[in-house]
């Protein structure tokens, strides 16, 4: 297989390297306008073919097209992928409207293409041992989700902090409460600086009185990285910005015992041990870069696909429309397929 | 100087103690409907003098009364302490709504009383120091105000999570912000048990672009206790769960240079050296007693009077009307007088 | 059962506290040559009989002695206690040399009399839960043992940080290791103001090859109370500064297989779960007081009678030779009998 | 000027990687035994010039020789590339033994050649803020050292936890108080399963009562990296497990006022606020790199020279000398010239 980059910013660079490193993949060819990112690229892994020409790379021999350029620009070089016959891996957040990302996702289907939004937590060991704990019911029913992202951020100049920080946690949310439906989103939040709203507060509703927050901030002096999960058996605590023993779960909670009288009612706490699983660490974008591949060689929907991206960028929309209004109430109809 | 104390649950004891310990103070009497609740008095304080009827401390030869009964009782013994001549110390919240509150300060007016309403972390030693940073200028204009306070708490039989936890965290904000004025709020959160919200999201919109929130949860499987004061200086955290080092000043933020465009726009970030300042132990308890009997014996407002435990009712007062409807805004137009 | 309390200073008042609670307890008379610690105990506890008078209190009714005084004095009043046919409780260490601690265990052997010598921490819910781990096998053998128990202390100025610090950190290790036997200690460290040291580190060699190692600091800026047990299957850490999850169990390690060059042994790493057990929050000196007067009732030994406290004894005058000479062995055939 | 690296294990790449990167290096050769080593570097650094022979290599074109092998091959490698003329890099520790050290610098004086030893962490952007607060007497006298760094480590076959860990701390404390001379030195720890010590004690006296305790252990269940260095005015925290704050000052100690008696003695604590400097986070081994390169450049001693290697060496040596005979004291007469 053949994959094309586009966009060796940040993010690019850590692209190129990991598909290099898969055995199915045998060429890599890298695109930048800017000439030392490809002289930096040439340095480091001097095996990639590089071109300063989008068109040439999106005509070009790839099988497969990876975009990592800023957010408005993802459409017109997926659209271009997926009509030249490429699958396509998209950087997140998908598009910046859901109009975009419906449109892609019905020239891929016509072409029988694939598309991949890298959602690259969902491949977190984290996030699946997480997964793999709310499956198996240990937490019970999932009363509430509370995510905190902060830190002294990059004040990025297309985007607010919503649409550069809250794709990790929505899409992490989607994954572990995938039965349960959005009804209803508001999003509150200031911008400081330059227009763009650089601290938001979201409260997402579910149809099943589920409630889930997300605060995400671009200045703070303390970076958090820290998830909430209230289950009514157990609860669960997920601290990124830890070391080690980063998902702790608690077998606490209350138990509760409904009477005719609200003050006869039994409320009993109870306070068990604590648990921290071992964490595979395999390197995310590697099995998501895996994901991607195979998912084209069997020729399925990858775990993170494009049905995903566009609910994402549905509720980014929401969360947009709603802190325009000072966090005024958006309703949503949210399917979510993962 | 004479006091009687009236509900000796979970916090009048405390009074009693302070009470008991001030040299102003002659004379402690203590009432409550419970009998073990009075042996239990008796024996740890047996100076004390103790009383089954309210009404009797109600008319009894005290100079002030103070109340830790529930918030619903409030008003009824206030107005009737106020209505004899006797000065009033509420614990918090102030009263179920805000037109008792009025009511009680109407009284106290005529009569020439005072009112003090026990928001104690106004006296803790690391608001105090918080206080004084803002105060110098430290951190320059407040951006924002950011406050968790959850754990696995004593679900309330007569109050929602907001009226139990949220008063402390408002009382910290306005007596920070005390030049801000709240222009409008809106509250989301759930029950999850018995009709009574256990988790809340407060959003507080100040006249100034200024913008606070408030995370409060008595169904946390940890407890945080987590302050961050952003401003255009410097930024604050206070987090009370540490023993040491609560409070932490960071000299960090950026920088930012407006240009015709937000893209040739100049951000800088600035990361610099964080400072824990000495924090004073005194008990605040100690202190909020002190001044109440200081502002009897100086025919004054106490810092935290029944103006500012108004203020707070009419902020828990619109949290309700909004977290019926989904977070929707509630106007507010709040003087705050600390 | 009539308890007589000598010595009101920092830890008196909660041996009143404890020992007024105690249902078999009809009497506690207190006694202390300040006239100012009388009175407050007068205040914080009405019904207890006080005297100034260490001879009164001794001849006088009370089945038991409570000995709360500077560790010089221990002797002198457990042995008038003792021959007055009165059981002891002494605070640690237990006497100033083995030979009085001989002595003493000598006269209440003969009179069938209990010593109790208080290392509250075997009592607390934290070591009580260690204990459990190691019995049940769950650590395997245990390889060796380290504790820090550092801050800025208050200078004793009769005895030095190892007397002072090291009994609670000795005794947890004598009751988790009781089928290890200790062979020889060295000691070093410093006095840097009164010579009286104020740091130092204690080494202890077992018959087995286990191996501990203390370390006591009067004149630390952070505050550390850390254990870790190391054992061949399961590894322990205990943190007493944290507030919660004090206990930690990590399923880490490594597994060894030796051959007959060490470059062909095989050496694997093992990192696995983690595990924080439930912690029982009952106040120890609660407990301590209870085997107290059940070993009396039940005429049998106390689990921290006198002669666990005669070996710790042994330990630290061992310490003290050792660091007056550098740290010089010291051997010792210590048989414990936890 | 050229480079030739001998030994491409786990730390080969970064050495290559640094040099590489340096503008005053125009060509890198890298040498391994291991085929895969060699491919490995091909893959990432393609400019650089492999070969599997160190002969070649001493004999080569290259000015200096950086060797990262065993460090029982150190001396061998190190004499012939002094011999062809060549300067030296020698990855810590120095060599196995104080008299190869001695020869080697002998070699290099007579042949007007650097040796520079890789005492990484005195190019750390901590240990560089601790230097200069200790420069500037920020910390009053130096009363004590102690040091930390323990975690599940690799078992090293060839050398014991001493002399795999030590040096790191052991470096550190000599360029901090590069002006007190270490006198004596004591050593005690265990060997649990191929005959080389897992975890030690080492105990250093300097000739001014200073106090040096340095824990290794290659066996703990937690990473811990934590310094505390004790002034009589200020003391500081190093907690290199830290993400951020690594640095902590304290402005605590007592204040020690002596008297005829010490029952009179004054002894005040003092508590005061914590300052957490800002730490330069350039790249260690880039700082050294070029330290190394500047010292040939300008014919002098490096900053971490053969003779600091040479003082380490023979700490290590009074170590396994000490460590052997259960902690007996080994006299050191060590000039320091930092």
């Amino acid at each position: 297989m053949k994959i094309g980059v586009i966009g060796l910013g940040y993010w690019g660079p850590n692209l190129v390297r990991n598909f290099l490193a898969l055995k199915d993949v045998t060429k890599v060819t890298a695109c930048d306008q800017k000439e030392e990112r490809l002289t930096n690229i040439k340095e480091k892994f001097p095996s990639v073919e590089l071109t300063g020409s989008s068109d040439h790379l999106l005509r070009g021999d790839s099988d497969a097209i990876v975009i990592a350029t800023p957010v408005d620009t993802h459409y017109i070089f997926a659209r271009k992928a997926l009509e030249n016959g490429k699958h396509v891996w998209v950087e997140k957040p998908f598009t910046s409207t859901s109009e975009e990302a419906e449109e892609l996702l019905n020239i891929a289907e016509k072409n029988n293409l694939r598309i991949f939004v890298d959602h690259t937590f969902i491949y977190n060991g984290s996030v699946k041992k997480m997964k793999e704990l709310v499956e198996k019911g240990e937490l019970g029913n999932i009363l509430y989700f509370d995510s905190t992202r902060i830190n002294l951020g990059l004040f990025q100049r297309d985007v607010n902090v919503v649409w550069d920080l809250a794709p990790h946690d929505l899409s992490i949310m989607m994954y572990l409460l995938n039965h349960y439906k959005v009804k209803a989103i508001s999003t509150s939040g200031i911008a400081n600086y330059n227009g763009k709203e650089n601290l938001a507060h979201i409260n997402v509703f579910f149809d099943n009185n589920c409630f889930a927050h997300f605060h995400v901030n671009w200045l703070s002096p303390v970076k958090m990285r820290l998830m909430i999960v209230g289950g009514d058996k157990k609860m669960l605590v997920y601290d990124d910005m830890q070391n080690f023993e980063k998902i702790k779960v608690y077998d606490s909670g209350i138990d509760y015992k409904s009477a005719e009288s609200i003050y006869e009612a039994l409320v009993q706490y109870r306070i068990g041990d604590m648990f921290s699983p071992k964490i595979n660490q395999t390197e995310a974008l590697t099995l998501a870069a895996k994901e991607f591949i195979a998912s084209i060689n069997e020729n399925r929907n990858p775990l993170t696909s494009g049905i995903e991206g566009l609910e994402i960028v549905k509720i980014l929309e929401a969360c947009d429309k709603s802190i325009k209004k000072m966090g005024e109430l958006v309703e949503l109809n949210t399917p979510v397929y993962y």
